[in-house]
């Protein structure tokens, strides 16, 4: 079974999920400053879930990438990745509408845990698939400190929603900044 | 005539099938857990309606994988099933919001009755153009017994809805079940 | 330039249309048959274009096959027709919407008669890469007997809007089985 | 690292945003003519971002195809163009809606700039991937002239929209139409 169409759905899925999440910012009536002021919130909401997706689609690629088998387990832990991901506009034009409050903001946080996770058992099928445990790509993914810190951090800010939302919403910064710089020492790795 | 824009455009379609479903779950005003908890039929309708895309795009994958050939008759066989699968966002919407009531229920069922039908309309194209009912094709798709009990079933539950409608959506579940399991099957006497 | 990507880019375009216009289907509140009654007129304008937005990705996907370079006037007559496409969601929108009112029936025939020029433009501008107007290219889309009176019949539509809309409707359905026809008829020549 | 992945998820995303901006085109509920002429503002800013969003799409086509290789930076530099990009349909729909109106224009030159800002850095990602300053990528786009008078003019374009905002949008017009000319006597130079 070929990779090449579970790489162009999932860049399909992966195009359109990180397009409609902009739809949430609603074209306002007004034409003054207070109305674009008023957006702050969803903007930055827009930016970091833009930057999230923009992440995983990036992840996506090197995994698969590094593939060379994919099978049925593969397809559906794909599909329950982007399942998870698709809930991405609405959590996060949730939180953003609401001005960061607490609900939405642990909401958010369930959505990314959910999706880490369901990307955890993407990576365990491809690796079965294409040798097992002892295989260069499970060597390869073995050191992924951010992969394993990710949902800790993750399954921290959901409670911490409840006792100040900011918390939460500064552990979604740090995961995301956690993410955005190893990628680039791992290529320099692999391009050395 | 080349399968491959034929994949690309199925793909395409899918993905953004399965995406824009979930606009339907509109980002409440709220944000206390009575707004979550009003959403969660239309949640559960998301998630059985993304499994059911999810089951097309592998059976599509499938199909237009062991396909050599496509002609003219495949691109509208597969473009009538692309219509059916495009109503999965209104059907899957109506029955959400309802909360399950009959009509939608039902409705919901028409839906799948139809794509169900297109779908074993598209096998029937493509057995024709890659050497018909004798080829190696028409024998695989043979022992298609989900195919086969599948529109019976939704054809028992669009009738079933308006004495009782949970029959129906249990039957929706069932035979999503009834494909998630033999897909893996198969494939398995395929790799052997 | 390779023609891959505006097949492809195409190919997204099409398919974003295409399933966008479902979404002028608006989901009822309301669970009994007068809701599904209500939705008649909007559900068969969506039938009839997304047959229309069929043919031309039928026709498109014929197009390119035949083609072997591409320029940047094809590029951007590509664009050009894309364009118009883009339109079918609002004017089929409109059309339903209003039960076939007269002046979006005559909107709808404007939209339709600019992407016929738009996808006439097309072919003249991929001819004349293509080797010109004594190329088997030219040849072969010399007989287009379909794309040569279907301008006609949609600018005579146009004006019969506000004599009869219902006409105009009649020559609408008439032009996309002059295309469903004659599409299969071509095809047995190329395979033969 | 392949570039497959990377144009074809550009070319979702691109496909997408040329697409969802139609929506912000709300089907009226009227159906006479004076509910057509209130959308001739909001056509015309469609009808100005889809030439900008085509011209973006074939300057990334022209800007990859000339690409050997792509890196992480490429990658996180082809989706920054693509967050600004992101943001036509509400700059368009938010300028449309309000008859071009002072701040509207302005924030449409905001986007316009960013974008064409994020353009120059995903050249320079790609120069610097592909062989740096000295190599023929470098040499073939160093004559960008219209690379370099689009920031300027769209700089220029913001503050005047707010002493006159006809002069903003004349000079959006005039940089599409300096993209769109030199674009083909570009292709001249190559196909020579």
């Amino acid at each position: 079974m070929g990779k090449g169409r579970l790489e162009a759905f999932s860049d399909g899925v992966i195009a359109i999920i990180i397009t409609i999440m902009v739809l949430e910012m609603k074209v306002p009536h007004a034409t003054d400053l207070a109305a674009l002021a008023e957006l702050v919130p969803v903007f930055l909401s827009y930016v970091l879930s833009f930057i999230y997706v923009g992440i995983y689609w990036n992840n996506h690629h090197h995994l698969l990438h590094v593939s060379h088998r994919v099978d049925g387990r593969v397809l559906w832990a794909n599909l329950h990745l982007l399942f998870w991901l698709s809930l991405f506009p609405f959590a996060t034009g949730w939180m953003g509408e609401n001005h960061f409050a607490a609900l939405p903001t642990a909401a958010y946080g369930v959505v990314l845990l959910a999706a880490s996770i369901a990307f955890f058992i993407l990576q365990r099928a491809i690796i079965r698939v294409n040798g097992g445990a002892e295989s260069e790509l499970a060597g390869a993914l073995g050191k992924d400190f951010a992969g394993k810190i990710s949902p800790v951090l993750y399954a921290a800010a959901i409670p911490l929603a409840f006792y100040n939302q900011w918390i939460s919403d500064a552990l979604y910064v740090l995961v995301a900044a956690i993410w955005f710089i190893p990628d680039r020492r791992i290529e320099k790795v692999i391009s050395a």
